[in-house]
């Protein structure tokens, strides 16, 4: 195992964190040398934030824990490939590599749809590893949206049959 | 004066307490309906943290203060153009309205850069309104760029003094 995807393995057992609490299943970790920063998972729903992805909160977890705003010499693992914001963040707080999982190909901020953390024309470039446990960062997402379409078509096959319950009620009445 | 000019205002006074303080000159308001949420200025410096743009902290007291991440109904209105890490905020967090005071043509997420905020293929798009308080809002930011770079100015001035000073002295010696 390389020390890239010892790491995914940690921001993954993130997502599965998330994933377990109903949150979308994104991991991050933040690595500075061989030393683990800051480790979490998206939020947002539980904090009803909508900043609080995976990628922020380690960035913001790092800068007070390293106590300075440049995280140069950082590297920042992330599941699934970061989004336009969080994409901003990393170039913001001068992180020099950026590692993912699987790409993000209707939001991604890194390749998929805009080139924000390699972009010449910003104040810093950081470099993109991207493919880093790949199947197993797309599986986690792939799982958790179906759990969720089985919930939600479960969830209105009950009120379907409450509804039709109450229907025979009145008219028996 | 417009509303977008008043709020705009209110926007600048926070901008220029973040010059008073050493801090990039930007500041923010956050409206839902005529009310105001939350208003804050950039505090990167302050806080050690390369996040602490004024949106991103407007944007997070915001959902504290309402209780939802979804911050539809509202306005956000900043003196310069977002970055592309406050603009995907804007887009994650479901505002309406952004209304900016001046370009940011070196890194500007709305429209010099990417389009991030009106980007059709991301799952939000959010109105764009720029040009308010232009001149005001460009003019806090030039005002604090040369006082820096004449304080600059003045330390390496002080410091060439100070080192030619002591070469003389070594000389008498």
């Amino acid at each position: 195992m390389t020390s890239h995807e010892k790491y995914m393995q940690l921001a993954l057992a993130e997502a599965r964190k998330a994933a377990d609490i109903g949150e979308i299943p994104i991991g991050a970790v933040l690595v500075c040398g061989e030393k683990i920063i800051a480790a979490a998972h998206n939020m947002r729903e539980s904090w009803q934030d909508g900043t609080a992805h995976a990628e922020i909160i380690v960035i913001q977890e790092a800068c007070k824990k390293l106590g300075r705003w440049r995280l140069s010499g950082c590297t920042l693992y992330v599941t699934v490939e970061p989004c336009p914001m969080c994409s901003g963040a990393i170039v913001n707080s001068r992180i020099d590599t950026v590692v993912y999982g699987c790409p993000d190909v209707k939001a991604g901020g890194a390749e998929s749809i805009f080139n924000i953390i390699t972009n010449p024309n910003l104040n810093h470039c950081a470099e993109v590893v991207s493919g880093v446990c790949e199947e197993e960062c797309a599986q986690v997402m792939k799982d958790f949206f179906q759990r969720r379409r089985q919930e939600n078509k479960a969830r209105k096959q009950q009120a379907s049959a409450k509804m039709n319950c109450c229907q025979e009620e009145k008219n028996r009445l």
